[in-house]
């Protein structure tokens, strides 16, 4: 396969492949190049890996979202992680331990998008 | 199982049985309140809980640690991450997708702290 | 005093008797185990201690959330000062000192957040 | 040329003449301290030196604005750096590169902020 | 008063009048549009108001400090905490508070400054 | 030009023809895949655009890697800088901005880094 299609199948995996359509439109409006980037390099290439499975993946990216506080980055993946087969309490978990790492108000604004992710997710299950 | 038991018995599982003293003395003469805060509440409250299995868990604080620079508290986990069963391999994939979410100085980073503490780790294993 | 009723208590001193019922309210339908960590280590213990007087804290927890830029926290954290006797112009001081260490956007948008705390605050004087 | 002058001089060249009545009544309602900074010292001062080229000054204002996520003030360098004859699509490309140093989630949030603040811009051109 | 020895007396009063000269020789090698930014703006303005009381004003540093992982600095700033009379515990409460708003590394690695610097102070005592 | 081919052209005009072949070196003895992912996407393409000139371009690098106080990739990009046509007071002049961004303990950071790279450059010159 060549790595554009490597890059479009992984995202569909981790985004959901209602979604990926979508997704690929927002980011070409916003940036055609940011978009280039992450088809190809970001799905192409750093998720394509198969060394992490796929709900390990989900989840650490959850806990690095929530680090570095990216709320609306955070909201795909609480939804990607759910894709993968993690629990919502698998991800509660994740996020109580944010409290340790990186604050308590980090943990609490990351289990604010959670609920309002999952709320949307858990009625559309897509 | 009263509360600091619960916190000494969590802790030895993450850090390793003959690393319990060392870390408590070290801890202890930093400053005795923050000792008990992480004997009771990171390892008696936040660590202890059964939801995430440990490897992810540990996996979920490389990722934290590596996200906010923590070189010291980074190089104890990614020893950690191996005593509950992660690969080498799988904890630099970890790593590499900090690329994504904090720049890839904070991976390259956080792959040299890798390498110097499995270096000590393999010799060590402990 | 058993832990939960210290924590409670000194939640009270620090948001408000008013505002405990509605906290707590919120923060467990947010997530129960963090409501459980914030009740019983954060108020039940940290804020517990006498070393500082409530005012210092306060003014210092400001210091804190400006820096880390956490501005819901930030508003709470902003009135409370002010129940535990700092002045407006006390609050402001602090946070043109943010400027230098963290820099001016981050003292500009504490005292946006600020004044919006203190606008309500003023009136409602809870 | 008096110091505040000097600072008034410098604003007007980055934020535009049009803005700056607006700008200062705006910082000295939010604070009358932080306005005096910001004039005196920011641009009295720091904007003040001929050793940069106005152009190459606003992008790594724009730089440091991305990489500390602080969206407000870097919708007003994006239109500042337009103004000092930055094309959109130098900003961008500082943007793209912002991936690298600080995340994909920071480059995005930038980008985002950037279509904002350009859209007006350029219908309004001031 | 003019403005520059306004910044050198509060400079001395915070650092202490045997470590001006030290100090200031060290900021001018360093870069002398530095030194004269933290001569006049940082100690002749943020610093020389008299709203808040030298003590809590140096406490708040040492928040901020701690926050922003500014170990050097942080070293400074627990050092002139102790000369407007705080105590050591005051400090190291002040630091605990720290893992609940910036997490626990933040808190232990600014402990681990403060033993350091506290060490040499009670020996200097300067 | 293949892929590979223009990031390690691009790299050695960024970090010197003589630093390629240690850097790449460097990069591979750390982690493979971190030295592929910097060689193909970091300068194959991100830094191979040629819509900022190179000295812009390692200005802004300057900008993000003293805001987000990356004092190791700091002192490379510096070097970088000065191999791109900007003088050691063009790069002073940024990192002093730095102090109204990101706070004065990373611009003093990044100064005190800029110093000790530019030493041995002027020695070394390449």
């Amino acid at each position: 396969m060549a790595e554009p299609e490597v890059g479009l199948d992984t995202m569909a995996r981790f985004l959901g492949d209602a979604n990926v359509e979508g997704s690929r439109a927002y980011l070409n409006q916003l940036d055609p190049e940011l978009h280039r980037y992450i088809t190809d390099f970001v799905y192409g290439q750093v998720y394509a890996g198969d060394v992490l499975d796929p709900k390990t993946r989900a989840l650490c990216t959850v806990a690095m979202l929530a680090c570095t506080g990216q709320q609306l980055q955070l909201g795909v993946y609480v939804r990607s992680a759910r894709r993968q087969g993690a629990s919502e309490e698998e991800i509660r978990e994740v996020l109580r331990q944010v409290a340790v790492y990186a604050g308590f108000p980090s943990a609490w604004n990351a289990l604010a998008t959670t609920k309002r992710a999952l709320a949307d997710f858990d009625e559309g299950a897509s």
